[in-house]
């Protein structure tokens, strides 16, 4: 396997100067961004400027909105904090209005039973080498959170380990948006047969967005949630977490874990 | 100083058992919580059980639509999932629901005009020493992250670094929102002449919600972004991140920091 650069690492502003006890210091841009389809705004995410189409688009698709790419730009007015996502969606979000934030992702639901959107149970396949899967993260490489020490990294890559889509942002879970909604684009959606990995932990949300991109594994630095644990046994996903260079735990899924 | 223990460190059903490559193990738990105001509900937001009626009262604040305390508790049935709060509330939230999540803060605002929540310009104090501040994170102590490596903490300090108020969670907003939420029940808001420390990054929402409770200081071990920083230093908050054993970097308000 080769350590292939991941295409498109870092975009825009996303870093920005501040004075830090007297002295010239780097911060990770965090800015709202307010997502609009056909006009209406439907939610605002704190987040990291850049490949702000790609969230939109994916935030849309994992909350069950849209199915397939739909054309997407930003405002030029409103500081470019504003995407506008063409119509219609694939349901009525309903007369309530629903608000996301740099980590949110059941944004929308209103009650309890409304929390999981649907997703198919996740075929079978790829196996993956248990040794890949925890030297994976390296592979994110993080220039962003290299100059900041504060973003997240989310990465698509091949059963074999190449990195295919690599998206940093504030918040993990644009990070995710960012690298589906690109999938998307990319034809490239469902993301069967590849690895999704985060650089932090692993929540219902960030689960829930994987499974609805039909993605069987899910890899991730940190600890899994009780919820998350369950969500990815429920749909047959692998799901791993705390992979630090030599060691990778596997909660659900192992049948597609070797070694 | 002494290292006094902080009270109430954890509660309820935090943790969970999970196999994990056939050996049991243990996460944090993760469940859904819907606030509702006089019956109507307002708000989702991803937690790990416990102090509740906390959390719900320092999110209401944290919004600006309440200003003191108020009645409320967990239903009996939906698995204590939904907690009930008396109104009327300050202001309506309009004829939109709104959302949160486990890290969630800017929700139900809309448009990008309604981001911030007003808060008051913080006054003058108190003077802390800033190895106090750099040591203050050691003194959350956070048994459920080192029982699961996947909880965030927020804790309420005097100016000498005693700890008034800890709590623990999977989404850091939920932390500081029941840390407040508590100071809110004990009359300690406005958080005037205290410290808030929290385990993770620094961003606009929690200086925000920081903000608007009152407290002149915000440290954390992570990083802060763009926005967090300005924010604090309009509003004249000491703003610190990096807290590591016996370093500090210091972002605004460095007046109050002293050494």
């Amino acid at each position: 396997m080769t350590a292939a650069e991941p295409p498109e690492p870092v975009a825009g502003r996303m870093t920005a100067a501040v004075q830090r006890d007297g002295a010239r210091d780097e911060v990770a841009v965090e800015e709202p961004l307010e997502i609009r389809v056909d006009g209406a705004a439907l939610t605002v995410t704190m987040r990291t400027p850049g490949h702000d189409e790609e969230l939109a688009l994916g935030f849309l698709l994992g909350e069950g909105l849209i199915d397939g790419p739909r054309p997407a730009g930003l405002t030029e007015d409103l500081a470019a904090n504003v995407v506008e996502v063409a119509g219609p969606l694939l349901r009525d979000p309903g007369a309530r209005r629903f608000y996301t934030t740099s980590s949110c992702g059941v944004c929308g639901k209103g009650s309890l039973e409304e929390v999981a959107v649907h997703a198919p149970v996740l075929p079978a396949g790829p196996r993956v080498a248990r040794e890949l899967l925890a030297r994976l993260p390296d592979r994110l490489r993080q220039p962003g959170f290299r100059r900041t020490g504060g973003m997240h990294a989310t990465g698509l890559f091949t059963a074999e380990g190449e990195p295919l889509i690599v998206r940093e942002d504030v918040g993990r879970h644009n990070a995710m948006d960012k690298v589906v909604g690109r999938a998307l684009l990319d034809g490239l959606v469902p993301l069967h047969g590849r690895i999704l990995c985060v650089s932090g932990r692993l929540s219902f949300e960030l689960v829930q967005k994987a499974a609805v991109a039909g993605a069987p594994v899910l890899v991730g630095v940190g600890a899994p949630t009780s919820l998350a644990v369950a969500l990815a046994g429920d749909r047959a996903m692998t799901l791993a977490g705390f992979a630090r260079g030599d060691r990778v735990n596997v909660y659900s899924g192992a049948e597609r874990v070797a070694g």
